[in-house]
């Protein structure tokens, strides 16, 4: 056991090759410990251990600088640089996150977990070295996927007229999330196919220094060519054919399957746990596919989080009807609203956290053009993702404001399908519609979403009115439950549908029979959708509560619990609720 | 004369190739007759004039669809599509934009102002065509300078996978707004010189096919090379180099310069107008770099805007100190967030609305790690441009609710000077400053900005408080004056500074003592700083008022009229005041 002696990259200094080779092995076997029975990123953890092992071996962290690329591939590092505890011991998995993150070591540099940006963070480190006039190689690890999404071009672009040190490892192990999509990975195929040679090399033609390492596994080759670009006068791309999965045979062949997700059974590879197998998100999205043969269903690197299988994405990919753009949101969001302009029936979805890249193509190039797109925004709020990395608490002030775009809300399963009916099926604006984990109403929804702005009133009471927007309205109505079998009275819930607008009949029809409105929602409160409510109450006696998250990027956290602490839960809203309706008007 | 007789594209084509030549002469004449008189883009219309000529004699425009990016180089297929009258004759000069826009004319596809999209918007008009089984040409017509955007180069690698017709037409005249910059320059210049041929050809690295064309001048020559790819099954780009400003002498010299600009004369290019020379942007930063030798500067294409001209560019560059990425927003934020992280005092200055593609580098690669840069965001608001295109009216929905930024609002010349020296010094955290058209206010602003959220009550008074955003507060104090003048009544004038958070004890020292609070901003109200002030007093007796523009794209708008619709302007707020100060409470 060698891995018992390293307890930071300078002890595997001390190793040699031989060594090195087992101490690989041992950081593989503490990575599967981990992922087989927590689950997290599988694949490309196991690709880059030998990368991992040569890195610390011949640059010295943290002098030297290490930006991982979404970080999703830094358990190896993790487990070299004083952490190997959460990956050995069953009892210490919960002491680091699956990311890179600076509170938990000095080797981090970044928080981090969006793709495409380390070559852009490790440009603006080696700046930083430059201007202080200190003495470090500054290294960026990107895989092959992340090389689709648009930033990752404009750093590369801007580093092909740097002049100083920076390494760009190109970790390739030829496959995104899902496969990859782009031209660029024909040309990247060339490069692996033929030894670094091809005829139109894409980091060459942006000006850059490349070398090309087809043993990316093999730690001793790593060594040797890695100290040959070591202190470098000049940027240089360091591209590394890797094994995706590699010492799994499972994972090396279900690469896709083993690229992220849950516990899975050793021998096998099987999943611990299964889902429930119902996927309205996917069906809904296959029925307007079937219906409409001019309806286009674009998505970036994240199929599987739409429920898309090999075999679906392939049958409506051959009928022209889906499009995977990679890692690519920004032309994702404005080829879908161009191809609206031009009549086609066209939506884009991918998760929450990604839209972020999109603000300037929904507001310029869909929204200023009126085009009737629809966005599928998937797992906002407090319910998606829970670290801080991928959270979108702030979907509500990224869009609700953008003229002319209609963002929806739905409350329940049924809502969100008749809502993804109606925004296909119009053709006046786009719409997005923000999907979280929703409950099941068991009601056909027979709202007609085409009267703008038009709030449901879900319950109609008087003094205490609560509005919760989408996947809190359940518990309004829970809320409203207990008042009435507790205190006799009823409250009104309204579940507003439209978070972009005013009802202004519905909100207007509360001044003169409630003295209290409670808004609720699961996003962060300041700019939220409860502020608005605010604004359009506060000229009038009417009184305004906005219970919403606070300002800040929340990580690990549970849920329910999170909600609990600003004031939304049952028993919480019960009781400000009672309070308010002792209050005379 | 042969423009006469040209009303629309079809005219063109009955046209010889040396009427066309003399038509293209013509169309240039109509430009220059425009730019000269009122301004515009100069440099890049005077360039496609030929260009345009042949694409309309080769292609049926509206059926055969061009996307131009950015479209400041539309001006020519404008001449051509039935809106010759706005450039030949003085009085109609207003009768069309500046941008192509489909209220405009059916030859026109999307209002655009944004560079890089065009390739994205040309793929989704391409796969509405496939979906819908028609046939026809689409056609991008793009700059050199737009190709440095994330969004062109993820749209390219998405039309390398592409397998139906659409032709890129790369319009090359070796400049953006100022000098080009990116390793990607290179390879574009060494495709000039050598007639289409290079070593590493970026288009065909991303899989697309690739037809050279210098002669772009050359009306006879465009279109022989053009109809050989009308009509082509699969993507190809068509690279065609172009002379900027051709036509004048001295706008082919100095091509920053004419690249868009005000009025000239038409004898030497001498301006008809010029500005008061005080800089003090310009004036500012450069005090930084100079006393801060770890001090840098990034900008993104737009150093003209800063008042960076040539030499001062180069003098800083050559230190190290000042960055031109590009039109690469997204990696400029992240690259200064990772200086400011590495020990540099970095900022990063652009135009507020091309702020908008950076969401996610602002909030995940900067904020998320609480790196300390400076964002100045220029322009914001009523004040900033008033095209539709150009509009920043959402900057504060888009950044004030980002957890860890500081977002700062200066009311004068002075304030901003003081912020950016705060903010340049501290390490702390991320600190973005509005920068809109500002007044002096000819006193040194001593104010402390490390004491966070902390409003500056302008005047106190009782009863009614007026809150105004950043430019808007000489207003706010001159409403306060007429209201001493005109009742002998002083009220409260508070200046927030801090867009980002709440001053709780200036906004509660407000409950007992006044009744009602006006909000005033320069952008859109829907989710802007007046409805977290709302928020804050929603569940108070003070009754509030939110005053800001509406949720719209608003478009060739006079400033201080539009202000006024929406009741922001000396008379209006001194006649609310006045009504709210009668009210008792």
């Amino acid at each position: 056991m060698y891995l018992e002696r390293i307890n930071g990259p300078e002890d595997i200094k001390k190793l040699n090759v031989d060594e090195l080779k087992v101490l690989s092995s041992e950081v593989r076997d503490a990575v599967i410990n981990r992922i087989s029975k927590i689950g997290g990123h599988q694949g490309p953890n196991l690709g880059v251990v030998e990368l991992t092992v040569a890195l610390h071996y011949v640059f010295s962290s943290p002098i030297d600088e290490f930006v991982f690329d979404v970080s999703h591939q830094c358990y190896p590092h993790k487990i070299l640089t004083g952490r190997k505890e959460a990956f050995t011991d069953d009892n210490h998995f919960r002491d680091v996150t699956g990311y890179t993150n600076p509170k938990e070591s000095v080797h981090d540099k970044f928080l981090v977990g969006h793709t495409s940006t380390s070559i852009s963070l490790a440009l603006g480190l080696a700046k930083a070295r430059d201007l202080k006039k200190e003495k470090r190689n500054v290294i960026a690890i990107i895989g092959d996927g992340s090389l689709s999404g648009g930033q990752a071009f404009e750093a590369l672009d801007y580093a092909g007229e740097y002049d100083k040190n920076l390494i760009i490892v190109v970790n390739d192990n030829d496959q995104s999330i899902a496969e990859n999509h782009g031209g660029l990975y024909k040309t990247l195929k060339e490069l692996r196919e033929n030894n670094g040679k091809c005829e139109n090399n894409y980091f060459k033609s942006l000006g850059l220094d490349y070398v090309y390492c087809d043993d990316g596994n093999d730690v001793e080759v790593l060594i040797k060519e890695l100290k040959k670009i070591k202190d470098i006068g000049h940027p240089i791309v360091f591209h590394v054919h890797t094994i995706k999965g590699k010492g799994l045979a499972y994972a090396e062949k279900e690469r896709e399957r083993f690229h992220a997700g849950g516990p899975f059974n050793i021998e096998d590879g099987t999943p611990k746990y299964k889902g429930n197998g119902d996927n309205y998100i996917r069906d809904s999205l296959i029925k307007i596919l079937e219906e409409d043969p001019a309806s286009l269903l674009v998505n970036a690197a994240t199929p599987g989080g739409l429920g898309f299988d090999d075999n679906i994405r392939k049958k409506y990919r051959d009928r022209g009807q889906f499009i995977d753009v990679g890692i690519a949101e920004e032309n994702g969001v404005s080829l879908v609203g161009a191809a609206a302009r031009g009549g086609a029936n066209a939506i884009f979805a991918t998760f929450a956290p990604f839209f972020q890249r999109t603000y300037d193509q929904m507001s310029h190039d869909t929204c200023l053009n009126d085009s009737p797109a629809t966005y599928l925004i998937l797992s906002p709020g407090v319910y998606g993702m829970n670290s801080a990395t991928h959270i979108a608490l702030c979907d509500i002030q990224m869009f609700s404001h953008i003229p002319n775009l209609i963002y929806l809300a739905p409350a329940y399963k049924e809502e969100y399908l008749a809502m993804i009916e109606y925004a296909s099926k119009q053709k006046e604006h786009p719409i997005a519609i923000r999907v979280p984990r929703l409950t099941y109403s068991n009601k056909k929804d027979e709202t007609d979403y085409s009267i703008m702005n038009r709030y449901k009133m879900e319950q109609l009471g008087e003094d205490v009115a609560i509005i919760a927007v989408g996947e809190l309205v359940p518990l309004a109505m829970e809320v409203a439950k207990k008042i009435k079998e507790e205190t006799g009275k009823e409250i009104t819930v309204i579940n507003p549908h439209f978070l972009s607008g005013y009802d202004e009949l519905a909100l207007g029809s509360l001044y003169n029979t409630h003295h209290h409105v409670i808004t609720i929602e699961s996003g962060e409160k300041f700019g939220g959708f409860g502020s608005n409510i605010s604004s359009f109450f506060a000229d009038s006696d009417v009184k305004v509560i906005n219970l919403g998250l606070g300002k800040e990027f929340y990580n690990d956290f549970k849920a329910d619990e999170l909600l609990d602490q600003c004031g939304i839960s049952l028993d919480k809203l019960f009781n400000l609720t009672k309070n308010l309706l002792e209050i005379k008007k």
